[in-house]
């Protein structure tokens, strides 16, 4: 078989503050698209879908200063959540031609071994892009964080945060019933006032900082803060200090860090729940689609600065 | 029945910062011992021990810059955990010469709505000033945190912050395996690291501030946080920040606010499982006992310092 061209995404070196494009590389790299011999539990994939996602910041840091323990390796691909193509499988569940998302590397093809691959695609009637984000990684974290940490009820009210680029977009399109543009808010703790003057049963926090600390005022009794991120501090060296946590004795909060790898149990559930939304067009759904491998570093970087509208989405090939 | 005298210690005016004994008044009242006409579901009561507890200080902030809405009346007596015996009853549920415990004012004599005392107390052959401290709100708060918030299992590591004023005392008398003064260290996280090398399953949160921002470094996976006060911040006009807060998301740790309140109907249960261990001697149990209104000030403003050795009580009067 034919040694190719595989072009890659390196991270350059270690990143601090905002990454920029130039922290980035992109080569041309060969491979050889046969599996080597003996390759048991390994898949050789080719990468359709790559996913853009704020927990990438965290591992573009030097490990030694950063809050993930885990980082990428200077002059290595770039990984992260992709959908994928078998083109030769070593491992018993997955054949040539299986589409599969899960954690492949920022390339043309990869050869990864096959518990990287996170679920098998059965539902191939959507765009398979979604499993980058709605029925993927992103969708699947909603789901366990809002249901399962959150304990949401129906009439109570809710504060996302992060929820996306922008604030006309989120009202008129997403129907959320209000929106505001945080970093353009000079009193975010009137603004919540305002908009809940009831305060808020479950805050969504993706962003820490001082979002974190104006919700903490407004937070209604008993209430949740499910936390799988906090993008507002990935760039900084020195994070800002929250200085209003006593606030969750008084309102008994439950402030509860999770990562979506602990409810991937539910992913069946959450696949037979998000399925029909989609397909009878309940669910609006936006994608920002970055055409090419060579579009990797912009795309990238362009969430961190709120450049996306939608699910970032980086297309390496259609099929 | 006549008129006496019923001294009283009021706030004289609201406090920022530490408070000092000249925030507060001693005064003498007086006060007729018979209850008013048609005082039905009030309680006249002789106070017998008062609980100096550190939530205090929230209630002596002016509520407009505090994290707590309820303050002090300023020129009114402080509010506060105590024994009382009562003198007289307009409450079917209690008769004269009960002896309860619950909320009552900082004066020799208090008329009380019935619904500010918690508990008669049923159990006598434990000194009743235990009743301000290990069988009262703070043991009950320990317990509640330590069971049912913090789901604590046998084997696992557990850290408490202002466990007590004096570090040999826990070690030696209290036996805890090992014990640190966190007004001394000079690099928490390190001090914690050497005690904890596997990491904390349970942080009994008291303090708040820095200690908060040491533990999260060193919280194991599915760390659980109960947190009921936080000591160190009820004296800052401006609260320190917490910036490790996204730490909670890798270990997924859960941070609960929560306040006893809620556990109170485990009060029976709880009774059940220390009363055996105060009478077989299992539980050691120091108190620090300062005799006399007149006392209260000077008491009470110690416990911010650091002064008391064990629980600060204050006796108003034996019977």
């Amino acid at each position: 078989m034919a040694q190719v061209k595989n072009k890659q995404v390196l991270l350059k070196h270690y990143v601090s503050g905002f990454p920029k494009e130039s922290d980035l590389n992109i080569v041309d790299s060969t491979i050889n698209l046969k599996l080597p011999e003996g390759s048991n539990d390994t898949v050789l994939v080719k990468n359709l879908y790559l996913s853009c996602d704020p927990y990438m910041r965290t591992l573009m840091s030097d490990p030694k200063a950063s809050i993930n323990p885990r980082a990428y390796v200077p002059q290595s691909p770039l990984t992260g959540y992709g959908v994928s193509k078998v083109v030769e499988s070593g491992h018993k569940d997955y054949k040539e031609g299986d589409i599969v998302w899960g954690i492949t590397n920022w390339e043309e093809y990869s050869l990864i071994p096959a518990a990287q691959i996170h679920f098998k695609i059965e539902h191939t009637d959507v765009p398979l892009s979604y499993y980058t984000g709605i029925l993927g990684m992103p969708g699947m974290t909603a789901y366990a964080g809002f249901f399962e940490v959150g304990a949401t009820k129906k009439g109570e009210n809710v504060f996302v945060s992060a929820a996306s680029g922008a604030v006309d977009l989120l009202k008129n399109k997403f129907g959320y019933d209000e929106a505001i543009n945080y970093k353009e808010e000079q009193d975010l703790n009137a603004t919540l006032k305002r908009h809940f003057p009831e305060g808020i049963d479950v805050y969504f926090e993706n962003v820490g900082g001082k979002t974190l600390d104006a919700v903490l005022l407004n937070m209604r009794l008993q209430g949740r803060i499910p936390v799988c991120g906090m993008i507002s501090q990935y760039n900084l060296t020195q994070p800002e200090g929250v200085t209003n946590l006593a606030h969750i004795v008084y309102k008994r909060v439950r402030l509860q860090g999770f990562i979506v790898a602990d409810y991937y149990h539910l992913y069946g559930k959450f696949l037979e729940f998000v399925l029909p939304h989609i397909r009878e067009g309940k669910v609006v759904y936006v994608e920002d689609i970055a055409e090419g491998l060579e579009k990797g570093p912009e795309a990238l970087v362009g969430i961190f600065s709120g450049k996306n509208v939608g699910k970032q989405v980086l297309v390496v090939a259609r099929e």
